[in-house]
């Protein structure tokens, strides 16, 4: 039987800049009696990533160009936030109705370039984390080093996506495995080779763990235990659609 | 600890017209000793609902249009796959690079509207459920009588996204759940008011699903366990973004 599981895993304390994030995500295993096992993955927010880096802006010491000035009456947005996105973006895909679509350094188009107020508190700004698969490899070394398992690590963020309404979460971060699953020229039991069929099992995954997550209850780790994903030293610039081969450039 | 259980469903034979799937999905629940709770939730493919509601087309009995000739050999595809294609559209979103992103008449947006090759033989291709939330409903009431359990049901597709590489499983009809999970106006623990977080559970319960399914073992269905989805009566009509509230219309 093919089974999965997506654990939950609550941190009771909020997470502060040089927090040794390897040790917590340990402490919250144990906490729920769960032993790391060589083949898990652990799914972790951005949030906590960029908040044990100190990848915190405050609004407050925040002086807005003319332009974000201009922007932020626009879209009638704090002209300090619009500041600090300005300063993420790379390209702006989109801008009307209030919101700003980015394309951030790290080459992810989402709303706000990923600057978000949600569960920093005191007019503070988390911005994503400035190398997430650094990230991602750094937390996958320090686990093998305490617990000696080789595991998978993937950091998350909900972004919106074109056509559908609602966010999921996306992998954008990750380390020790493979995030797309090629089908290419495999053939079906009826002799037909398939195409086209290549399956982004990181961001499949990165969904999976938002299930047991939330956004307001703490919980923002999740074990994924029993997913035979294809170990591998990719990057998460896998995942992004070359601008040459995107017909939505 | 909050667990989901995410189990894959063999099926052993292939579906014809006229196969009764709910029978067939209570067989493959017993092959593995699971019986239903309530709170379950079914994923199942597009390809088994279209199969078993004789929703395919043989590529010998199709005349390509003037049109469709003309498109195919722009694209390099087969001029009677390219006439399947455009019946099934309602608007061509982009066309270029030997690739169809369609509207469906359905209102979904993918590669091809939804026309599919593989798993079906013989030159036939499949086409996506005329009414994917009719056939959900209509799968959930007889699961429902056959066993007493009320259950969601979730129809699932695989497209592709725009700005990434691979392709993720969808919601494209949805029975006995609320797909949209909204925290707008709900307070973080530093006080701060979540202003637009509205998360998709069924296309990540989708997403989920497809981890167990993949496309060549002959696992066409998902028991998801132990998420506490919000019932209610939702068409996947909500999560199509309205035209006039698309930023990429």
């Amino acid at each position: 039987m093919k089974e999965i599981r997506v654990i939950g895993l609550r941190i009771s304390r909020d997470i502060k800049e040089g927090d040794n994030l390897s040790e917590i995500i340990l402490e919250a295993l144990k906490e729920e009696n769960l032993e790391l096992l060589d083949g898990d993955i652990l799914v972790i927010t951005q949030k906590i990533v960029s908040k044990a880096e100190g990848n915190l802006v405050n609004l407050k010491e925040v002086k807005p160009s003319e332009f974000a000035k201009k922007i932020s009456k626009l879209l009638d947005k704090d002209e300090r936030l619009v500041e600090v996105i300005l300063r993420e973006t790379k390209r702006i895909v989109k801008m009307d109705r209030g919101i700003i679509i980015c394309e951030t350094h790290q080459g992810f188009i989402c709303a706000n370039a990923g600057v978000d107020q949600s569960n920093v508190g005191n007019e503070r700004v988390s911005l994503l984390p400035k190398n997430p698969d650094f990230s991602a490899k750094a937390l996958r070394r320090e686990i093998k080093d305490l617990t000696g398992k080789d595991i998978a690590i993937i950091i998350s963020d909900t972004f919106g996506r074109p056509w559908r309404e609602g966010q999921v979460n996306f992998a954008i971060g990750i380390a020790g495995l493979e995030p797309l699953l090629n089908y290419r020229g495999r053939v079906d039991s009826h002799g037909y080779e398939l195409k086209a069929t290549v399956i982004a099992v990181a961001d499949e995954l990165a969904s999976s763990a938002e299930l047991v997550m939330g956004k307001l209850d703490n919980t923002p780790i999740a074990l994924i235990r029993g997913y035979p994903y294809l170990r591998g030293r990719a990057s998460i610039k896998k995942m992004i659609r070359r601008a040459e081969k995107d017909l939505f450039r």
